[in-house]
């Protein structure tokens, strides 16, 4: 690995960090900060440069990475085949308890969410069972369109902390690799 | 005016309304909520199109209809050349105060202001020199990207307020040819 270059090693920090979030500001700023000398320094950058740097479209756009709740991988994910795996396990409580009745109304709340709100319904999924994600979707779905917005986002910073702890778990040179 | 087809009419008042604010989304549903007794009746169900339903797609395209302040008009505007007009009026007071060297600052941080936010720096100009726009430019922005776009969205609605009341003023039919 000590012969690969510099440039390399930050495409595969950006890529990594996309996979996290996908937005490019965000994967192109956690990599220039890199390397992090613990997970809650890499959590607090992150959610540094969400929160306070990344611009409302690069909210969209890493909105716009997610699959449906409960549907099928979206196209986006082409993007990063590591958040399309991710998606999958975050989501396998929800699937697990899933009818093709709940999953059915599940869909078509989605659909009513994404016509009112202009992205995909964002919840960070991880041990939650369908029931519980549906109830959630309802309840969030009179909110005015701003405050949603900001919802969701924070709703990103959770799923993005999760898969920077396994990344972390799984991938410790990340922290190490950007500059030595 | 009375032979002209009730379609013909409904798309007239989407353009007065695309003039007033450049969501197409603002401009469809206030036309179909036509015709208002008052200006004050337009003006509220404006604010409540624009704030609970208008998504923040919608937000962002209605600013992208707007010219840089103190620049010259952005391409945009050939959607709207009322719109267009009106912007003129609502910068003659920062126009007439303006010199090159505070058109030239304005200028450079409204650059800045784009980078940082993805959108053009949207405030209620009329009757504001351009000392004061610059002052209100540089005092928003330090704000975090989501509280940023609230108030663009605020300042949006008061440029809303004033050209409805210019459109009631100059084209009272605008009320009574929707819907008889």
């Amino acid at each position: 690995m000590d012969s690969v270059t510099p440039d390399y090693h930050h495409e595969m920090l950006e890529k990594d960090y996309l996979a996290c979030c996908g937005s490019i500001q965000f994967a192109k700023e956690m990599a220039l900060a890199s390397p992090f000398p613990s997970l809650d320094h890499a959590i607090s950058a992150a959610r540094d440069i969400w929160f306070n740097k990344v611009d409302v479209n690069g909210w969209l756009e890493a909105f716009s990475a997610h699959p449906q709740i409960g549907g099928s991988t979206s196209s986006h994910h082409t993007k990063s085949p590591a958040s399309a795996q991710w998606s999958k396990v975050e989501q396998s409580t929800a699937l697990a308890t899933a009818t093709s009745s709940s999953l059915q109304e599940l869909s078509d709340w989605n659909t009513c969410y994404r016509q009112k709100f202009g992205f995909v319904f964002l919840i960070c999924a991880s041990g939650r069972s369908t029931a519980e994600i549906l109830d959630e979707l309802k309840k969030r779905y009179p909110n005015r369109p701003i405050v949603e917005f900001e919802i969701a986002a924070q709703e990103q910073m959770k799923v993005t902390e999760l898969r920077l702890a396994k990344l972390f778990s799984t991938k410790g040179t990340v922290t190490e690799s950007g500059k030595q």
